[in-house]
């Protein structure tokens, strides 16, 4: 399975890099979320997509998300990836760190498609801000 | 969900203070993982039972941990905990942090028990080391 979810994380940077975010919403279901920025979660499809086209805005549609050392973690149908998530644009000054250690839960669904069920860029971050 | 997972890790780590380790292994099934140390993982009941024992010898049989800060982020029967876990022990030195910055992932069964999935007290630490 590991090989898989780094193909499917690899097709979703080459998607976010490319503004295709109709490809990328092949990798999520209805029940998932996306933590957005610390305190804010998108929830399902359609509010995923919309943040995901708010990220891009912000950093002036540039933004190039590749992966670092990645730590896969499974137990059955469940997977905890572990993952240096390096972001590049061009915006300058960015107010959230572009080298993140990032968590993603991704399970099987039952037609057995894995998908990402929470994506969570800050990792451990999110505590103590 | 939140209330439930926050009581389950409370019994758990009861548990693991008074070395209740059958009790412990309720929370668990038998896809589950639990990683010992980095690079070392347990795998299925009886194994992470037994690691669970040998982290109390490491630990002079006197292991506490609590949970301080938690964040839980919930997507349908999957949730990702991000917790920081305080250890205490009489053991000085230990080569290991005693506050830590813990992943966890539970996932509800097909008879709705929420069980932990992934147990991962070393969070993002678990890269770059």
């Amino acid at each position: 399975m590991e090989d898989e979810i780094k193909e499917i994380i690899k097709r979703c940077d080459i998607a976010i890099k490319q503004e295709d975010f109709e490809s990328l919403m092949n990798y999520y279901s209805d029940d998932d979320i996306l933590v957005v920025k610390p305190g804010m979660i998108a929830r399902r499809k359609e509010e995923i997509k919309k943040a995901f086209i708010s990220i891009a805005n912000y950093f002036n549609n540039s933004i190039e998300p590749t992966q670092g050392e990645m730590i896969i973690l499974e137990a059955g149908n469940a997977e905890l990836v572990i993952s240096e998530t390096l972001l590049n644009s061009d915006k300058e000054n960015s107010e959230y760190s572009m080298d993140r250690r990032a968590t993603y839960v991704f399970r099987k669904n039952s037609n057995g498609e894995l998908l990402c069920a929470i994506e969570n860029s800050y990792g451990t971050d999110l505590l103590n801000r």
